[in-house]
């Protein structure tokens, strides 16, 4: 019997297997979010859904119940931020492991709920149950466009400048201290990398602007690494792309704890910052425009014609095929320490 | 540190620290869905979310992945029926162990698709990874208003009649002959009693009826058993209720492989049948009405004034408290077999 053998494959085959047969789906399996359109509704409605298990997502040690609340809506939110919505209500099912006190079941929605109701988003429901094994958190986080605007991951086309929010890469540094038992007497880069990667802000304001804005073809979110989520929006918009490492927005400092930023920045994952691409012709107005107020924009690099093909260009000059070290939960099990969403 | 202690109190403990601040949220936590009415929209749209834990809610092998595919779509869509919504869309966060093969997740899929799509519901999205431990599920179900006419479990008032749709007691049935390995040679009764268990029929079209009918007052799903479900009803609606163990609608077949059949429409919970709340003046014309193409419905007894208070009443006219026995994952952890839900 074939075993599972990676997500882009599996997505590949739920999403073949189970196209939309219905006018009221804008987009079902495959983007960061689902967009439907309700029957006598004048804007979409967008629906994401995402796990974190204990063991593979995270480490119950390595953080605390308000951060892990934190971090689990972000992730969500992170979705529709990555698709121009606006966060309206989540559901969430928790299971802890028998013995698990009031005290850190409360700790976790509020840590949860914070976030969210700063972003719009509502607490609506959800279901709670006991576990023998891990703690196990899935969230669903609706949201609604504005004047029907949403990007997808397949609106790029070749040619099209490449764009990151914020910084890449710090949210690996940060689990690499808690990898290395490292969380006394930090320094404020090793604080901001740990903040990173436990309380993750989902880029919420800026994605509904860059939605709106007009100027963008396509958008997705950064949170297996550049190297996996790239070469996804190339094959959603029948693209290829390169970028320049030395272009990349990276996290410097993290050199100081022996981590490589540049490989963080492209491998690391669980950034969850924005990944876009601008037609050459509206990237100086969408610079002027963006607004100073959101995280900064980088441009790294360049959709091409040359489909499926993600090249990096070094500082040497040099061009190398970008192979996919991001985390990928079927292809390579062993390593279990980072978020995994392959939506929706 | 106090201990988790039942789902009741988190809920309410919930409820009360998460207390809708939205003018869109109709109803949040505590029913069986949330309701909210999306902007620019003419009709609600309800959302349930519910779980299900492998070694909590189910053994592996006393299932097929279609079966298990079913079953979870199926208590969503549960919750569904249970306002009168009509199902629309679905999303899953599946998780399965390392090294499961492609035919298991693709069986599960289609297990869940087909009771999804003959139910107007379809498959929008998800997330999907692996884990160490067992089988985690969680389903996000979502469904609309027909004319907003919407049933909560809080409208009932003292003196309604209580009714319930279908059987009470048959997947309790299914379940212990699981539990007493015996799952070949069957009888037919014995058949229909593990069917109802593995694949039981979300009441999706009666539940809408009842809604659009206009003489019910209030509703809900049977998921953890009546000793469980009604005295929440009671809670919600602010009154009492008795019912005589006479009228159950039991699976007396059930006896015949050492079940009490009575007790196990009590407390035997997953039967995901309906249960609802109808003025005596308009019972008649209810029954009158009732499609006989549906599960037939059954009178089981009526709400008092003693809020609070269930009341059994056995063919003896003795009257005794109904306690509760159903499935609760925070009371009785050790009790590890039973489909637990707490919604919305």
């Amino acid at each position: 019997m074939r075993k599972l053998s990676g997500e882009n494959r599996i997505i590949q085959l739920l999403r073949d297997r189970y196209a939309v047969k219905n006018s009221l789906i804008k987009k079902g399996i495959g983007d960061d979010a689902a967009v439907i359109c309700p029957a006598h509704s004048d804007e979409f409605l967008l629906i994401t859904t995402d796990m974190l298990l204990e063991g593979v997502d995270f480490h119950r040690e390595w953080t605390t119940p308000r951060r892990l609340g934190c971090k689990s809506i972000a992730v969500n939110l992170s979705d529709l931020a990555a698709m121009g919505a606006r966060p309206q209500f989540f559901t969430v099912s928790l299971a802890v492991p028998t013995g698990t006190s009031e005290r850190w079941v409360l700790d976790f929605y509020d840590g949860m709920t914070k976030p969210g109701s700063s972003n719009g988003a509502q607490l609506i429901g959800g279901d709670l149950s006991h576990t023998d094994n891990g703690i196990m958190i899935s969230i669903t986080a609706l949201g609604e466009s504005l004047n029907r605007k949403v990007l997808y991951r397949s609106g790029g086309r070749a040619g099209d400048l490449l764009y990151v929010t914020g910084l890449l890469g710090r949210s690996a540094a940060g689990l690499r201290l808690l990898e290395d038992g490292c969380t006394q007497s930090l320094s404020h880069a090793q604080k901001e990398a740990l903040r990173v990667h436990q309380m993750p802000m989902p880029r919420c304001e800026a994605g509904l602007w860059l939605a709106q804005c007009g100027l963008v073809h396509c958008m997705m979110d950064l949170s297996d690494g550049l190297s996996m989520d790239l070469p996804r929006m190339c094959a959603a918009s029948g693209v290829g792309a390169e970028i320049r490492s030395s272009d990349l927005p990276v996290f410097p400092e993290s050199r100081l704890w022996n981590c490589d930023p540049v490989e963080l920045a492209l491998h690391g994952g669980e950034d969850y910052e924005l990944l876009f691409a601008v037609p050459d012709s509206k990237s100086c107005l969408l610079e002027k425009n963006y607004p100073s107020k959101f995280p900064k924009i980088t441009k790294i690099g360049r959709l091409t014609r040359e489909v499926g093909k993600v090249w990096i260009i070094e500082p040497t000059k040099n061009r190398r095929r970008l192979s996919e070290h991001g985390y990928d939960h079927f292809r390579r099990p062993e390593k279990k320490r980072k978020q995994n969403k392959i939506k929706s």
